[in-house]
């Protein structure tokens, strides 16, 4: 079973490498890591390098895709795109179609999503309905052979449920959940936008907003 | 403030990407990916592969050093190790070191966690035990300016912990929380060793050994 993580310049690298850890540990799993262009991909601060083994128009009947977010997401919501092509063209030859985060929004750009309930990351929301999807306010959202997660982290829960679709039973994915030491304990509880404060919220949103203005800057730069 | 993630072939992937996600949202951080020879290294099963962007003779003074661990970490666990070495020289200098997973083994073999409390991923507390630390069952274990984390996901709680001392106060640990949408929802209770019936575990067992073995052979090839 070949399983595709397609990755591009300013993906978040947690929205890949959450479902990678979880996927590579299932048996028979082949996980291949792919772009438009093959070779080193930088995250959206730049700081890490992960490299993209084979090119998309390599990966022609991927069994599983998983498309991560970022801010790099935004360089590629246009039809014609090399990433929506393939996401588009795989799509109805997958078993399951999911998504992390904002890659979300690449799928309802595939036209995957039109009047289809999904999530993403929290921040954003409205532009995943902008796409004609319906997004709901949950971490995980199965519709059909489509399963959408919400921010960064959320890939991790997202992958644990398609390992249980996958295999059609629970054993593996809580042996996985085992091997991952997959036990959370996070120190606050402010992980979701129903439970910060607005506060937090606020401070969270100007954060974004500059790391995607700073986006665009280097999109302009064609890094 | 540099924040150091060496990495080495055989690593776990989610160990290392885990912090440096957290932690390079922290305004004013550099997070820097090193190893012994800058360039591409790959994860334990050999399907990933992250760029190490400088090599740590040029990482002289970290004020935070983050060792991820993965099956890898056993072709480094001898005196004169580049590895062992470059931690025990940076330590004397660093605000925190860390680890993930069995890179708590490197920080033990570089001397640093003889007679100290520490964690490790669940299979290996008996492995730490020999290198001199006091192994105990807690998810994140803080002593003195040491913190180590138990297996895999756990690196993502510690960052965050970690953020918080670096800060000192809740507000961006709360921030970066939201931002990544942590806000945990594992399918199963499984996660941890106190947790998992002794049959899931009797199967990961085997297969973290029958992981260990591989990577022994691939060392053998001299991957």
């Amino acid at each position: 079973m070949q399983i595709a993580i397609p990755i591009f310049n300013g993906f978040t690298a947690l929205d890949a490498i959450g479902p990678y850890d979880v996927l590579s540990r299932l048996p028979g799993a082949e996980v291949v890591i792919c772009a438009a262009e093959p070779g080193e991909k930088r995250t959206e601060s730049g700081v890490l390098g992960v490299m993209a083994d084979r090119a998309l128009a390599e990966v022609e009947r991927p069994d599983v895709i998983v498309v991560p977010g970022g801010v790099g997401t935004r360089n590629h919501l246009e039809q014609g795109d090399p990433y929506i092509r393939w996401i588009a063209d795989v799509h109805p030859g997958t078993q399951w179609t999911t998504s992390v985060c904002t890659g979300s929004l690449m799928l309802a750009e595939a036209g995957i999503l039109d009047g289809v309930e999904a999530t993403t990351h929290w921040a954003a929301r409205e532009a995943l309905a902008e796409l004609g999807a319906v997004p709901i306010a949950k971490r995980v959202v199965e519709r059909g052979k489509v399963i959408t997660a919400a921010g960064v982290s959320s890939g991790i829960d997202m992958a644990l449920t398609l390992v249980e679709r996958l295999t059609g039973a629970e054993l593996m994915a809580q042996a996985i959940q085992l091997g991952i030491e997959y036990d959370p304990e996070p120190p606050h509880d402010t992980g979701s936008l129903e439970k910060a404060p607005p506060e937090l919220v606020e401070l969270v949103m100007s954060a974004l907003k500059a790391e995607d203005e700073k986006a665009a800057e280097l999109h302009s730069l064609s890094l």
